[in-house]
């Protein structure tokens, strides 16, 4: 522990865990990224981020200062049970806890997309911006805000949750009881699940193989992330309007697809983004290492972006 | 000058002008109503809110410490010079300049919407709370955003406009220039409009005329409020999945239609706010007094309200 100080960082994601140890400046340091244990109970999970961490560490010699997470939502905030949709082997998993006595630093817990957030407006597409939506379209849909230069939290710490904007109101049901969400129409599963329906046929029917197919030049899977991306565009639109953003950055493992998804989302975007002000937005896809450099800035920028009250 | 401090505040709406002494405390200590003159120049509108003004201040004897306005946009912003949207004879009026000239007082304009928002979260609906929108539904359909207990302002002062968050995406084509905006469905005119194209007739097609109509019983006049409710019902849920709101408040013409847009608001956002959080949030109407309010408090309680930076 006689290293420069730094910090400690885990992404937990329902498909990947990332590690990583990031400097006081944001910069990251070195990463380890491993596939997430599905099916095996929670102590595997646990065991597979204990493991990306150490493995980040291993390459450097800083002392860290404190271990910043993003993990999938709900969770109990900010005391950091958590029980995130994607991830089922996690109920209630007190995460936080389990972290500060294995690694005897303070640890930190916020929604995944809420870190997309964070990292793109200290470190990327929102650097130096004071008006920007984070997105995460993956296995669901999440995203964070920050206003007036503040990281916006909510009555309950719940703020961001653009999946549950409703672009489509005589559209799918969504799981949160509502209908028409934007997660109900873009997450990847329903992507997948529409694609499907109209009879798109693959031996794999997952989001790699109908963007291969997309690219490939299958009329229905290119239609699939065009449903996909203008509802994406809708939603950010509205957003826009409401906060009067300069940034939408959109992460998540939709955005690997980024060459299909982000001209559907620009048309969604340009047919209901009719203000001068909204139209103004730009719209970009996030870097992949967001996620960690702003579980990271819970820490490293804690006076922006860790505001347990106001 | 040599009465107890209070404020002059103004609302200026396209059909009404409301002139205001408030007390310190936020409480309105006179008041003063006239029509808006229309088709008769930018002098009679500016006379007229002088009128308002005078007749207001002549039954107390305060002190005015400031001038706080609430005005439909756009307008320039903080400067002044307006241009409403309900009002074609103000076009790049320069109405701050003018007050000032006029009052020799210091003189804050901002827009009509988030005065309302900011005097019903002072001492209306939205008291205590730290997470409120305010709206007013009528010629158009413009909103207020206080989150984490502060008034939100955007990147360029333009945060608020919840009549273009998209309520129907193929609906129809609103001013903006975007397709489907709650403004497109929602503002009195397109009600009427639409209740006319069902085949609604009336000698005087107007929303008063169309309230009598629907409390009368007739079944295209419900329905119109009831799309125009449930549209309004559908932004609500919106804006709150985004921003975790304890509250919202709604004004404006259409808010004196309150019985009947009111079940129909409720209905549209419960069928969409499936979330927890979501759901808990109150719906509300505003009170008749928030706008000079709201205009006052730009003063009295200009940290929390007149963020020209942050």
């Amino acid at each position: 522990m006689t290293g420069p100080p730094g910090y400690l960082a885990l992404d937990v994601g329902g498909t990947k865990i990332v590690g990583a140890v990031v400097g006081t400046g944001g910069e990251v340091i070195s990463s380890a990224r491993v596939p997430t244990p599905t099916g095996r109970g929670a102590e595997e999970v646990f065991s597979a981020c204990v493991f990306a961490l150490e493995a980040a560490r291993s390459e450097t010699a800083i002392s860290a200062l404190g271990l910043g997470v993003g993990c999938g939502g709900p969770m109990k905030w900010p005391s950091g049970d958590v029980s995130p949709l994607n991830l089922p082997d996690w109920r209630d998993f007190p995460l936080r806890d389990r972290l500060s006595d294995q690694f005897d630093v303070p640890v930190r817990i916020h929604n995944d997309a809420i870190c997309l957030t964070i990292g793109e407006h200290l470190m990327g597409g929102g650097r130096g911006l004071n008006n920007v939506l984070g997105m995460v379209v993956s296995t669901g849909v999440g995203g964070g805000v920050v206003s007036d230069g503040r990281l916006v939290t909510g009555a309950s710490g719940n703020a961001g949750h653009i999946g549950h904007v409703v672009v489509d109101p005589g559209g799918p049901e969504c799981s949160c009881g509502g209908r028409g969400c934007l997660e109900a129409v873009a997450r990847g599963p329903a992507v997948v699940a529409w694609a499907l329906a109209q009879g798109w046929r693959s031996p794999e029917p997952a989001g790699e193989s109908l963007a291969a197919a997309a690219r490939d030049g299958d009329q229905i899977a290119r239609a699939a992330f065009k449903r996909c991306g203008n509802a994406v565009g809708i939603a950010v639109a509205s957003v826009v309007a409401v906060l009067d953003l300069e940034a939408v950055v959109i992460g998540g493992g939709l955005s690997r697809a980024g060459d299909l998804l982000l001209p559907a989302v620009y048309e969604g975007f340009e047919r209901h983004a009719g203000l001068e002000f909204v139209n103004q937005c730009r719209v970009l896809l996030a870097g992949s290492e967001s996620g960690v450099v702003g579980a990271a800035a819970l820490f490293l920028a804690q006076d922006q972006y860790w505001n347990q009250g106001y």
